[in-house]
């Protein structure tokens, strides 16, 4: 660039800031974990327009950090960090044992259980260290951003008066359509953990319905505990659903490409893909190894951002596989490097992840399914084999399924076979890649990129306080009202009313006229 | 700007078509009237971005014509100029009119069949036009952009088997939402004519359900000899609802600063207040005559483009009006010049509406209420006194109304001390001016501007031939799966058996209890 156009870049880049013409302060709210991948961006980029970005993160934490683009305040937490990678640990190692029904489901609660006490915790800290909570009613923040699943965010914007964003993948209960009044007809709006697509048959969509229905409860479960700490901290009645209802603005980490087709109400802002953005050139020594894979390319294997090494026979399983195949395997594992290690497999502590995928050799990537990770494989056209962990990773890549971009193991039950067999298929049969880069081109194909919108929104709400012209007049009504289940109940008991008098004038004039002809007959 | 700018901005410019890199050919298929107005910003927008724009227009049309970015295909229609005319004549003879409701009904109904014969006789002269069609079909359109609400486009869409983009503020009948499987619960979206807003009373509740039972049976009725049409041009029976459901994209002519917040789908597109972008300086005859107005202002009073001249004892009625206020008026009026016209008073065949109200000594725009109109008074933040005279204009007035930025008067009825009341509220009160400049402000506050966005999605659809990853699953269900009704009637059942089974069980047990203790008794 020559120093007129250098200039010219500086011009621009002043005139954006004067333009937009306004910087406010933001309150960041962070969920740990794999949900902190599109939430980091987003603070990181309002940071970037001259914003004031303050996250709170715990003083033990698996992937929350400082960036040199916002302010962090730490809270203290009464566990160690030992705590934390225990609680992945005892998941990970499930992960070699084959489970009946009956354990599966004690297992799962237990975890439940335990996760939920840890999130209850970390928040009960947040929310009662005075020093923090001091600081952060001294700040005055315009606005809080934060991930609904865990509700503590939505606690603190009660508590300090401010208006949120909300940025989340989903509620498994379906609570965000609740909240946002959102219509989702179980017809063709699968819930989650069903593993139905779109068009279900009539059996599943009595499940589905099913679903549907006892979601309320579901949610009254998951969220109890916050319900109670919402009431405690702030000394009055109320819920976590009635909290999530005064969001102003939910950014949804999908779009169409991935999610399916179904109604929307005017405060969601679809994102999707918001995370592959940023590409950077890999690093030369990286570049140099998977350059060397020739003609046959190489495959991406990562089971996301929390589980970096599973039990041995599992990583045997993958390796013998890996043994078989002619492309070369960077895979994401921080275990301790087996003996036997092949040749075309590179063990790495970490990976960029989105940058490797992003390279012309690319043939397959291995995930565990998180939306983060699809988005990657969608974004950069690369056909997937997914293995799904937990959470909403098996509807996820039931979505990829559906689309023929990839093919799906049981990473409980699967063998070297299996894996040799699902990677040959994404890589030889052409039609799998030719699907994921028309997802990908349309992907693409946007008026707008997601983070500027996302951007664009959270300024929005900064700037007018909220955005109560988005907000449905359906927030006044019960779900009864919503539903119109009194207005019909009226209307069919008037048509019970009329069919009723109809039939029995028509009764008695009939019996009349009966009456009359056999009083005819017997004068006769 | 000097050489260097200039060669920059032509570079940009290059680069910007470069980049797109997408030129294809659009057809257009226009509605006359005030409807064209948004459809002529996007068809000249195309021109300009480099696509091939060909709109077929009748060879007699109120606002329809050529232009420098679009190339216009002509078609005989067997009528002539004085047919159009002598039908809005007609219309506006009514206005004086004091009607009773029968009156009312009964012209209402005679206007309604008239309009539709001549629609139909429209769309048949341009479907059987043998040159236009065989024209049409060799240019190998890549889309079809069209107002729904005369679904001639939808048929000749279907025709030439193209992929259709609609632009559109709404379809009397709901046939919108019906057709692209849109939930709008009646408890807070109200209905077209209803004049409710979105927080309903229960009476309004259930007169706006009955509304949406009746409402299928109304759209057959509107769109029977349209049904009829394509029957029998495209020989295989087929309804205007199965035409509708295969559009791609819908463009819709509002946001959320107008429209009540309700739910909408994937492919529906908000571009509300797309035609208020453009905005030039005034002529010199105009600045002065304005800018002599001083610290009162100016009026701004047109009814929109089909209603230019009114019956002379209202023109008097309004000018008697006009007498009494300090403001200046601009009024588009293309009768006689009243002999007693006052001094404050322009009359004017023909206003650059859009300019005038951008003008900063605009006070108040007297409108009749349709969208365009709307939209420039929310653009440029000039509070208004609405005289709604058919169509949607009731309710759109009625939005207005709701949120303080107007008052409404009823033309039929309304006196020369209603019009200057009316407009002292809306100029003195300075809250109409505050809450019309707010919602301007957060109308102008969006990510990308709707022309932009409307050119986007209609690029879209040419480049993808069509939008098919938004279409929802819902079109392969009737309306009895839609609403899960044949699910909800099974676990009914389920339901309605478990208690009659338990019921009778119970009953059964009691009675053998007492039986046993009458036995018990007797024996004793």
């Amino acid at each position: 660039m020559d120093a007129g156009g250098k200039l010219l870049s500086l011009v621009t880049l002043i005139f954006g800031y004067v333009a937009a013409g306004y910087a406010g302060s933001l309150l960041v709210v962070p969920m740990d974990g794999s949900h902190w991948t599109a939430m980091k961006v987003i603070a990181e980029e309002m940071g970037r327009r001259g914003h004031e970005v303050v996250v709170v993160i715990p003083e033990v934490s698996m992937r929350l950090g400082p960036s040199k683009h916002y302010t962090t305040k730490v809270f203290p937490v009464p566990y160690s960090k030992d705590l934390v990678d225990s609680m992945y640990d005892r998941y990970i190692k499930l992960l070699s044992r084959k489970q009946s029904f009956l354990e599966k489901v004690v297992n799962l609660l237990r975890n439940f259980a335990n996760v939920s006490e840890f999130i209850r915790v970390t928040a009960e800290s947040l929310l009662y260290d005075e020093e923090t909570m001091s600081y952060l009613s001294g700040k005055k923040f315009d606005a809080l951003l934060t991930d609904p699943l865990i509700p503590v965010g939505a606690i603190l914007a009660e508590h300090l008066q401010i208006p949120s964003i909300y940025i989340l993948r989903g509620i498994p209960c379906s609570l965000d359509f609740e909240v946002t009044a959102c219509p989702a007809p179980p017809s063709f709006v699968p819930r989650f953990f069903t593993h139905h697509i779109d068009r279900m048959t009539f059996p599943q969509r009595v499940v589905n319905t099913f679903i549907s229905l006892v979601e309320p409860f579901m949610c009254k479960v998951i969220f109890r505990s916050f319900d109670e700490l919402a009431t405690r901290f702030l000394q009055r009645d109320v819920t976590v659903a009635e909290m999530l209802k005064r969001a102003s603005i939910w950014l949804m980490r999908f779009d169409f490409t991935f999610e399916y087709p179904r109604p929307l109400m005017p405060n969601m802002v679809i994102v999707g893909g918001i995370n592959c953005a940023a590409r950077n050139a890999l690093p030369q020594e990286l570049e140099t190894f998977v350059n060397k894979s020739g003609d046959h390319g190489f495959v991406v294997f990562t089971l996301g951002s929390m589980v970096s090494q599973i039990p041995e026979e599992k990583a045997q399983l993958f390796l013998e596989a890996f043994r078989q195949i002619p492309q070369r395997v960077l895979w994401r594992y921080t275990g301790p490097t087996p003996a036997n290690l092949p040749q075309n497999v590179k063990l790495m502590k970490w990976l960029p992840q989105n940058d490797l995928l992003g390279h012309p050799k690319a043939r397959a990537f291995m995930t565990h399914g998180g939306t983060h990770g699809l988005y990657e494989g969608i974004c950069n056209g690369v056909p997937m084999v997914m293995m799904p962990l937990f959470g909403d990773q098996g509807d996820n890549v039931q979505r990829m399924v559906t689309r023929g971009v990839g093919e799906v193991l049981n990473i409980h039950y699967t063998t070297s076979e299996e894996v040799v067999w699902a990677l040959n298929k994404v890589i030889n049969d052409t039609s799998y890649k030719e699907k994921i880069q028309k997802l990908s081109a349309i992907h693409k194909d946007r008026p707008i990129e997601p983070l500027d919108l996302a951007v664009h929104w959270t300024e929005f709400v900064m700037r007018h306080k909220g955005a109560e012209h988005l907000r449905p007049a359906a927030h006044n009504l019960n779900w009864f009202q919503y539903h119109s289940l009194d207005v019909i109940g009226l209307l069919l008991s008037v048509v019970a009313i009329v069919i009723a008098v109809t039939v029995k004038s028509c009764t008695f004039c009939f019996r009349k006229c009966c009456r009359r002809k056999t009083q005819k007959k017997k004068k006769e």
